[in-house]
């Protein structure tokens, strides 16, 4: 009985790594992308953390959550201004603001000087989000819409490209090859949950994959960001989940946060609020400082 | 200890039926979908079959395949003339032939009257795709991109709404709505594997989930058609995966056919030969009939 | 970057099957077990159906079904007289009747001819189950318990060794190969689903892994049995699943008939009643002549 | 259309804690187990750390690790001196040294005043692991094994118990139950790594859950080790996942050690070696710190 190994498979190979993704691999042990954006220096001693609502909800809110995000220590302000959605309704309290949505993210910007990063979902918002945002979000769900990642390489400006939930590390990478063969060097990672058979509560939907970021690190010179508000889908678990992000040495990382949030708009079970995200701040420091980095 | 579970998870619940896809949802056991595309019925008695290469390598290939498909008694030529890959890159033997290849599909069903099917990778091609192809395929990939979804929609034209392999049936249905809101009422779900622990091979990446038909035909009045030959990426399973679709009572079944499978363009391991194809027909028949329907 | 591949990790390679399961392992392709157990054939033409209640509930209800399972058609009688549940604690129409139960399983064998197949749950009831029964039925969740194995390999008796439901094909056909190291070669698999992400039902917890059919097959010469009740937890999808069970080529079919399903003592939504058992015997059959092979 | 909801599926319910795991279960939110083994304090501020080989090679070899885990700071030896494997055969480097690994385990202990677990794997040995370890270990394949969790638990020893790599979460403290029922109340779980698609490298087969830290945690006042080497399966991750593990708030590590990794007779790829493991263990301290614990 023959067993062949000749086609790739499931998992990453030494081949891949040469020929399919020369620009996302690694060229040796110590090779890491160090680069800044908006003053932030990603993968550097530095852990830039992203913080702030589910859904830019009102330019009061947002705002006022952008004060709190900069005093607490955050890096860059988030907020989706337009909001991919499972199902084509909306429900009135999940009304995306859109273009008023990235106004009232650029006055926050304005007031607080924390640099911003938003969702771009379609190609005609391009421009629109490129000449706005710090960072332009790529998505789980358009992680392989690779002529939008195209697209999006194109602008110049830095990406955030999310993992999807059901894909592997070597279609993540795949994707991220996408941006750079245009020339787009400022390409930043993010983690946030897998479909699994273990959620652990009947309300989650997502198990956070901690072993994607050594394994990522293993592979690219790329930066890794952590989103566990996604991935947990659930509170409590955050503030954990967020430390043992840091700890299994992520280059950034992403959190849900809102004034009041079991009244936020969307997803009112993850987000924390101030006081939660300040007090995480300080412990995901003094971990990153067992590491020899910093907040 | 409170478990809370106000929130929708995972699965399918009745609130999502009623609010998140009224359109897509059953309003009754014996409601199912039935309508004709280029004079094929779906949702009939008749499973309509859907063959054809993974790629249209040439000319004369497709034309062969066709004419192949057509004397076995397939109902639809399929194969892909833009192509989604998972890497930038495309060896030699992997170049898409685009809008040549359209018009070598076209050529085929004008020399044996079979309609067709090829995949629609980006917007601005949506209008060729749209006026050349009897069924718009949308990829895994893109079916969370529901812009492009959308914009698919509203050219009128029947669509394929392939599962991605890390959606669950939630995210399937939700997207299959995004279509039918639009009044674009031929919509045909394709089930193609899923990312699972369990694989079976080094060189398999995915497991055919066909309890996914019971399970789609138990919520949604759409046909629901089933790839083995995507899911098993092994030409030796294609054969019982595919007798087990139609035993499962799949609406529709796709095949990648190809006159020397072991050297296709692309996925050699997976395309069965006309003489397998054939006979495979024959007993995809025979079981058919024992549903009380037939191909 | 090198990425080492000399370790076995997730699939059966082909030194495996030389060296790890030798005596597991198909020798070529056409190899393949043919034995007879309690003069039923298995590995031949004939596809063998095991069938009963989840539970031995009453000697009453055990000798009814063993009728029924009879006059339908069935060639085993199955039901649990000894049942592992995953918590401590068993309702009161839960009580397993252990002793009694394997009692009025051999009086309903005595009545009918039927020959019967019990789950073995510990070491010491091995004698009396290996004396009673024709098969003894390895569950699930012992499936890695290798002295209990070994000891029930070394009684002579037929076994039959269920999946975990985590377990890979490479852990089972391993498992398998504890028994046959004995020289007991009377061993029949059993796939009876998945953990997955995908179970698309909240009341559901498996995925039935119908690739794994060819794919065992590819590896072994051992018969494979499906069993669509535990699999799908759902009697909706029973029928479905175990016609696709039979044209994806299983060896064997286990199914839970119960004369009240909803009042069935264990698992009440999955057991089918006696009319639905026998309109599927006959459906079987169909299918399975279709693959040059009967129920 | 009705969807079900009353029968339990994937997830722990409220009705569960009450009925199913009444012992398991938290009664309040700051409801933990407290308790002493051999001198060390589970479940309160220290953060207890269980080191040593796969297997217990050599006399020599386990007392220059035992002095060394001690050195280093480690509380526990461990070693497997009984292995499960999933084949029935072993290469010579893979023999177990059994009844003599036992004695050189005492032997270890005498001489450093580390205390010992060690894995049982049969009810015939229960008695010798049962008065020779300060811990008996339950290892994954024997996690729903539940006549032998009972006999385990009569003995009265503290007992680890390892997650199977395809349990739930409900399936593991169902097991745990089990324990707990015979009086038993020093249960310290273990998670190990899961099964998914997800393992980023052909020659890993698990995922580390550490979802499944705050999750536990939140169901049950028992305390959660973490054991990153057989999760990873890869000696560069190990460190990392160990991190993450105390960050998320693990109550216990449990890691591989050798004085000459790639040498080891087991597992070479995950082991780590003693200046590694030194290494770790100050910064796991230095993490515990900030979360108010301590190694």
């Amino acid at each position: 009985m023959k067993i062949e190994n000749k086609f790739p498979g499931k998992d990453i190979s030494a081949e891949d790594l040469k020929t399919k993704f020369p620009l996302v691999a690694k060229q040796n042990p110590n090779h890491k992308s160090c680069f800044d954006i908006a003053g932030v220096t990603f993968g550097g001693e530095q852990i830039p953390i992203f913080a702030g609502p589910n859904m830019v909800e009102s330019r009061e809110l947002i705002i006022d959550i952008a004060h709190n995000v900069k005093k607490a220590g955050g890096h860059f302000l988030r907020g989706g201004a337009f909001k991919p959605l499972t199902f084509p309704y909306r429900s009135d309290n999940y009304t995306e603001t859109r273009e008023r949505g990235i106004e009232w993210l650029i006055e926050a910007r304005d007031k607080t000087g924390l640099p911003i990063i938003t969702e771009v979902m379609e190609e005609k918002y391009i421009p629109l989000i490129a000449e706005s945002a710090d960072i332009l979000q790529i998505g789980s769900r358009n992680m392989q819409n690779y002529p939008f990642l195209t697209a999006c390489a194109k602008t110049g400006r830095p990406i955030m490209l999310k993992r999807h939930y059901g894909a592997s590390l070597r279609d993540w990478l795949g994707a991220a090859e996408y941006i750079l063969v245009e020339g787009n060097q400022k390409v930043i990672l993010c983690e946030r949950g897998v479909s699994t058979a273990h959620t652990h509560r009947s309300t989650s939907r997502f198990l956070l994959d901690l072993q994607a970021v050594p394994a990522a690190q293993e592979m690219t010179h790329l930066p890794i960001v952590v989103d566990p508000s996604h991935a947990t889908f659930w509170r409590p678990w955050v503030t954990p989940m967020a430390l043992a992000g840091i700890a299994a040495g992520a280059d950034g990382m992403m959190l849900e946060v809102h004034p009041d949030p079991p009244n936020a708009a969307v997803d009112p079970l993850q987000a924390i609020d101030y006081a939660e995200f300040s007090k995480l701040i300080g412990k995901m420091n003094s971990i990153a400082k067992v590491l020899g980095r910093r907040i």
